[in-house]
């Protein structure tokens, strides 16, 4: 039996103040310390924990075989994919025979998590007890950015990802009181339209790096033709009055 | 001018290890702390700090002006919430004089926080600098509580007040791969009806007490015929598979 466990750790959007008190003591004991990136990328995860990490930590890029000439539902891409995560299961498991070890993560790891492929294999395997503590969303450091309430009393939020097609991304839009609207990136020119077409373009706020240094936050009718990937607009909703059954 | 500021301070959803490293430091530190209730009622807000605050700290319980015999839609009520709120926001400004005053807030205060109406009239006002820490929100603690990721991939992920009409939950329910069904108390009947009626009754999960040391987690066939106020119904995403264009 390992004497270890994994424990995959929310880091939050971005602010090292809002980490939690578990994972700022987590990360600053830790020995073992793995995070996803890109090649030739310093990692984002990695870069939220710059100066708190032991000064004996043992690091473990968990490097995405990413290339841009094979398509993502090309079967070569998702068989490279899946060795890549079958590589690291062996390779994490294989480190808590002894000792923890901390995977980081942006934001908090079941919204949307690039942990999630991996932890879905290792717990099937049951070979190491995995841990996964939970963290600030990314979209909640950005609706802070804006300083606005994103939902009041009957309000709905509906969390679309930018990359779904016109139809249902118009429908959500319909139909809910407040949005958020991740990995907008090259989208968002689509998205300002789609916004336009439900009269919601006004309201809407474009929020990129929220709660980091470099946080940028505008009224989406004045935000550049670009932004990065990780970008994410939101709609307030404007606190829909509650059901007089109440 | 005010010497102190006024700052809403997000406690996460239950378990004090999963508050920010500044939650944490603010709530040690603060003399004077202020948070809602009901008569009669310890406050729940006030419940996640027990043992955090400084023994020479000052507490103003800000009691709701509720009665059982008065509807919420009564214009009587209205003007009694109305009054409650211009008292509380004149109290806490006049605090601010001389030093900080923190307002505890269960979860993320800027998702249907109750410090949200005293919020947008502390602002409007302008006396007085008001700050909000983002906390991680109610939702996120259960769906960890399930130990399964609430979305993946290109999931729509809806957020919606149980006391809502049938109708628009029917809608959200039907469209949104993944669901957090917020204020779930006597509407629990009503919520499984309407996610069998879509057969989703069996990806359904009900949360109680999230994260917190009386936490319960059951699938949602197997619950009880009651549960609290604050339950939450969870369905996970199962993954929606990204658009080819990404």
């Amino acid at each position: 039996m390992n004497r270890g466990k994994i424990i995959c750790v929310g880091l939050g959007p971005g602010d090292p103040e809002l980490m939690s008190v578990k994972a700022d003591r987590l990360l600053r004991s830790a020995r073992h310390v793995a995070y996803f990136r890109k090649r030739g990328h310093p990692g984002k995860a990695r870069s939220l924990v710059n100066g708190m990490l032991h000064a004996e930590v043992t690091e473990y890029p968990m490097e995405y075989p990413l290339t841009t000439e094979i398509a993502h539902d090309d079967p070569r891409y998702i068989a490279q994919l899946s060795d890549f995560y079958l590589d690291w299961q062996a390779r994490l498991t294989e480190l808590t025979r002894s000792e923890d070890v901390i995977v980081l993560c942006e934001g908090d790891p079941f919204l949307y998590g690039s942990f999630m492929h991996l932890y879905v294999r290792l717990r099937q395997a049951g070979q190491v007890p995995v841990e996964v503590l939970a963290g600030i969303p990314g979209m909640v450091g950005c609706w802070h950015a804006t300083g606005i309430p994103i939902t009041w009393g009957d309000d709905v939020l509906s969390v679309l990802p930018a990359t779904l097609p016109d139809a249902p991304l118009r429908e959500h839009m319909a139909r809910s009181d407040a949005l958020v609207i991740m990995k907008v990136g090259r989208h968002l020119g689509r998205i300002r339209a789609l916004l336009a077409q439900q009269g919601k373009l006004d309201q809407g706020w474009l929020v990129i790096n929220g709660t980091m240094a470099d946080q940028q936050v505008m009224p989406l009718r004045d935000a550049p033709e670009r932004c990065p990937y990780f970008s994410i607009v939101i709609v307030h909703g404007q606190g829909r009055r509650p059901a007089n059954d109440m």
